[in-house]
């Protein structure tokens, strides 16, 4: 098997024609495997077919496997997994047709990777490129869910009616407006599509994201990607809310997401809301929020408590005890002075405290800022809410304008998506939009 | 507590003056915390530090520590973890005293991180910055090794003996030479010191790396920073060798870390190498290695097999069943020729058998390569090895030359690094350097 590249070209050729299971067995049946052993490896591929069965079967852990169709995505109400592969794509498909069928294929693979299995069947043939990439093989399926939203340049961009979709774009789903010291980089902002992996093992997240973009070669490329991670949840019994990377507890105010009636009336968009194809979806806003670490590492504990407007230790609010005793915001000081600083983030993401979403986080750590020679570090902030112009953008306005936390963050990215409904086996994520 | 910044400004120097536990327990002594809960917080100061203390120590689980003080660094021979942050520093301190000094600070961190517990005591003074920066509060250890290492950099830098340590330099601690088809890039490559932060839990690593940064303030700077993963070994019982994004095991060839003799054979320096303060310790190479994944997901399973010399799915060598069965390299097939081909990895890297290196490698993924489009993913290699003039230099020289793999990757950053011996209780990593 010491060949030269034009050898191996020869080889190629005489050996590009698809080989099934069934020739396999054909060609090795009694006494033919030792002809072919030595030249092509066959021999191999029947164990190696048998052994990849056997060890996808074993590791379909059922415990680990979060369950894929539904009526509405997994990933959203799905408890936090330890880490995030986030990708924005931009569709280059040319036709609606080409773009049913990139999501009908991706409906498919995900729904082979979320139950902990390669994507598409294991093939014999060792002279076609594998079908699934194979780093994930004999890992858990390590609770993957993969959730899919799609952008407002998908229906319309620079004016154009890409797919017949113009008519169908919810008015929900329109570009964020700007905020008061968003530094937005187009780089980490925008996009067709979106593709949220999240699994408690990154190595698995990886998998699917990279198989995904690789079933989408020549329909979409990749816009922006993000990986994110949060504590190791086997490694915190209590289960606890996660710490962003200032050391404070980040999503403790957020709806219970095993209530049924509260994400229907805040996250899960309901009859009536806009489009009907968008029922049971929900909007997916994320922004890349860069913290300046080493500026907050030197401001003292209470200013930085005074900052969130609770304490670091236990997560409770200024005044109160436990993590998640109410917020009161009009709790005095005897000097008369409110308890939670006016300019606290908790305040003013709290306002009326009518506009709940559902934050779901993860803190990013991209190496070296080559340009301030600091961390590359902060939160990949996702939220999910049934009206963004009702929720996510009136806390942001009040946040920008005033939040403390803005001396010591500044907002990089943003993009915000539609997550399709859920679907049900044989059908696709998408069939109600296209 | 609403305060204009200039309130905040008065009330901090007033608040400046440390406070201690006692003055606490004086100040709030019956009857005298109703005054001071409202106005500092200091109420709840004491509650917090208990609640830490407690939660550090039942954090403290012994089955996820990994002892700190011994003949060597940890981080080394010790099993390999989920994730990696590595950063390579620059020394910006003028003095060799400064410097001594950075290593002592840092030794003592360590010694507290990696037992599970927070950067020094925890302090019951709101008004001055926390010692540690908390991200890690509550979560377990797991298994958290910091191993640090000095550059040729350190001791020469542009002609000049900037600590007085020139003569103390290993003729091994040199920059390596440049391999053909090197690639690399001035923003990954080199560094006066690094940090090889390992853990379960890739959030309890970047706190250790943070911390470590903070303290090392004036005295060095970020110089280049990358974070790697691979398969949570929680997910898979069988502790397999872990797959790198190629899909292939990496890691197989490793020497017995459980066998002190070939560990003492090849991996740790011993008396006579060189000079004496490095006895015990050992040479990191670390070169951060792009795949082209997508290059390599186009290619068919023989060829990938082909570029390895071993099986995708068992790692075997081609030709053998079993990933541990040992490399044939003159197996040939009916028809004479090798079954594993001249340019296949692990023959090049195999060669006489007698070049053993430890491999410690983590894959990377940074999102998207904006020059390129595709993932920004690959290997952040990384070998440990006694004499690298002997081990990683002739290995990467028949490699850089032929390996069939170089079609599909590119090294863009490079550094080698002395790690130091390890320290016991009461010394620090360096005393015998510095």
């Amino acid at each position: 098997m010491s060949k030269t590249a034009k050898d191996q070209g020869n080889e190629s050729s005489f050996m590009d024609k698809q080989i099934t299971r069934r020739d396999v067995l054909k060609y090795t049946g009694i006494g033919g495997m030792g002809v072919l052993i030595g030249s092509s490896g066959l021999g191999c591929v029947l164990a190696m077919t048998d052994k990849w069965q056997k060890r996808s079967a074993k590791s379909a852990n059922k415990n680990e496997i979060v369950p894929f169709h539904g009526k509405h995505q997994a990933g959203v109400v799905t408890p936090v997994q330890n880490n995030i592969y986030f990708v924005s794509m931009d569709v280059t498909a040319s036709s609606k047709n080409e773009l049913k069928q990139l999501f009908k294929d991706w409906t498919e693979a995900i729904s082979h990777m979320t139950s902990g299995n390669p994507v598409g069947e294991t093939s014999s043939n060792h002279y076609i490129p594998p079908k699934d990439t194979g780093e994930a093989m004999g890992l858990s399926p390590s609770n993957l869910t993969v959730t899919i939203g799609v952008g407002p340049s998908l229906f319309v961009k620079d004016g154009k009616d890409r797919f017949r979709l113009k008519n169908k774009q919810p008015k929900e789903l329109v570009d964020l407006p700007k905020f008061p010291f968003d530094a937005l980089e187009e780089e980490w902002s925008g996009g067709d599509v979106c593709i949220q992996a999240c699994a408690d093992d990154l190595q698995v997240a990886f998998h699917s994201v990279r198989n995904l973009v690789r079933i989408a070669r020549g329909k979409a490329t990749i816009r922006w990607a993000q990986t994110g991670f949060q504590r190791t949840k086997q490694a915190d019994p209590k289960q606890g809310t996660p710490r962003n990377l200032f050391g404070f507890k980040d999503g403790t105010g957020n709806p219970d997401t095993t209530s049924k009636q509260e994400m229907n009336k805040h996250i899960w968009v309901q009859n009536g809301d806009g489009p009907n194809w968008l029922v049971n979806g929900t909007y997916l806003i994320v922004r890349r929020v860069q913290m300046h670490i080493e500026v907050w590492d030197r401001s003292t504990l209470k200013d930085q408590e005074d900052t969130f407007g609770r304490y670091r230790d236990s997560g409770a609010p200024l005044g109160k005890k436990k993590e998640f005793d109410s917020v009161d915001l009009d709790l005095k000081d005897e000097n008369g002075n409110h308890v939670i600083p006016a300019s606290a983030h908790v305040r003013l993401a709290k306002g009326n405290g009518k506009e709940i979403i559902l934050r779901r986080s993860f803190s990013y750590t991209n190496g070296m800022d080559i340009k301030t020679g600091s961390f590359d570090a902060g939160l990949l902030f996702i939220s999910f809410q049934r009206k963004p112009s009702k929720q996510f953008i009136p806390i942001q306005e009040r946040l920008a304008k005033m939040d403390k936390l803005n001396e010591y963050t500044v907002h990089r990215g943003s993009a915000i998506f539609a997550c399709l409904p859920g679907t049900t086996n044989g059908g696709y994520i998408g069939e109600t939009l296209f």
